[in-house]
Formats: C-alpha cells, structure tokens, sequence
C-alpha cells in the first residue's frame, strides 16, 4: 500500500485478510512514510494497535522492519533506527517473528532504485531472503 | 578463542566471566568450527549447555548469530544456515536477543579477509554496529 500510514493499515489490513482465508500468516513490512509526522510515541501505539488487529483475525504475525534508505538525512535515519530498535525489542516481548532488516541495507545504495528509497530489484530479493529465513523458525523445534 | 567448538566455551566460559565482575552482558559470536563435525543435534545441545551454563552466571547472555563467509560450499553454507534458523527460533523462544547476521553478511565478499572466512575492518564494524543495535534493545521501553 505505497504512501500509507501505519494507521490506515489498521484499519484496512482485517478487511482484506477476511477476503484471503487460505492465508496462516501475515508479514507486515514497516515502511518509513509515519516518520515524516515525527511523533514516535504516536507511531508505537499505531503499530501496536496493527498488531493487535491482525493478531485478532487469527493469523500469525511476522513484522519486518524498517530499511535504513540512502536518500535519509541524519535526523530521519537516527528516528527509523530508534523504530527499529523499539519494534526489535517489541516484538522480542511479544513472541512475534521479527526479520532484522537493519544492518542488511546499511550504507548499501545498490539495493536501492535511483529515488535512494524504493528497492531495486537486488534489494527486493535480498529483502525476500531475509523473510523467508524468519518464516522458517516457524516450523523449527527448539 | 579462535579455533574453539561450542563445547570448549561451555567448559571456560563461566571461570572467564568470574574473572570479569564488573560485566553485566555476555555476547557469545558463533563460529563456523562445529560445522566441521557434521553433528547438528549434538551441536544444538552443546549451544543450550553453553547458554544455560553463561546464565547461571547471572548475567544477560546475547547471541550474536552465524555469518554466511564466501568460503563455505553448498553444504557448509546449507548447514550454516539451518543453524541460523535454530539459533533464531531457540534464541525467540526463550527470550534471549539474538544478532541476526545472516542477510547482512550473505553474498559479501568485502566483509571478509582474503582468507575468505575471517571478517575484514569493515566486517568487523558492521558486526559491530549490529551487535550494539540488539544491545539496545535492553534499556528499550515496549
């Protein structure tokens, strides 16, 4: 859902998971597009009320969080990393599978469109690697 | 301690750390000299031994997990890899932050020496600034 906030996620995200009941598990992949608004602690009751939403359809969760993009100044890039570090810890708390996106697409501008935002076709792939290996742990026995 | 399996930490973790009173934070890096022995369950049960046995110490105990290096083959890469898995999943389940470096190393030949399996200065930093991102995520608030 290019340009949505976390919160219009949770109010469309139960909808279109109804209309989708094969599915057993929903990766939310976090965006950057809510640091524009800077108010973290706003931000961190949005995620927490998506999470709650897809969780109350039944489905397992899996959140994958944000990438560092080339295109962010100082003060952007110091707020998604403290996003990351807070859902990191979140998710940890709450026993939700978290793919660690973070020092993957640190300082690599080739996995990355020449907006140094969207991913290129690279980073997509290496992005898709990364949640493939998180969705595994699911089936592992520990 | 280069050179030494899972099992030989176990056996000297605990009289290193005694030596380190003023340490709060253990972080063990997995090496890849296990592999050799071909012995994943045995191997799983000498990683539980050895954080059981960092615990007991008192102190926290972080994971910092495997890194995919250029010189593994297909097999080596493969079993590396299922590791990763075990130790992420093992790692969620009982609550023990995990440094997830496998995307973030994977497909990276820069990040290490020509020897093609210890970490270059710029390895090394990456794996630095990863593990203090998940050393953050203690004094987060969720």
């Amino acid at each position: 859902m290019p340009g949505a906030y976390v919160k219009d996620l949770h109010d469309s995200a139960p909808q279109i998971i109804s209309q989708l009941p094969s599915v057993s598990t929903v990766v939310i992949h976090v965006g950057s597009n809510d640091l524009k608004r800077q108010q973290s602690e706003k931000l961190k009751d949005d995620f927490i009320a998506l999470i709650n939403s897809i969780q109350s359809t039944g489905k397992k969760c899996v959140i994958s969080g944000p990438l560092p993009a080339p295109c962010f100044g100082d003060v952007k890039f110091s707020r998604l990393r403290q996003l990351h570090v807070w859902l990191k810890a979140f998710c940890a708390a709450k026993e939700i599978p978290f793919v660690d996106n973070f020092a993957a697409f640190f300082r690599r501008p080739e996995l990355f469109r020449r907006d140094r935002l969207h991913l290129s076709f690279s980073g997509a792939r290496l992005l898709s690697f990364n949640m493939n290996l998180t969705l595994e742990t699911f089936t592992e026995k520990v």
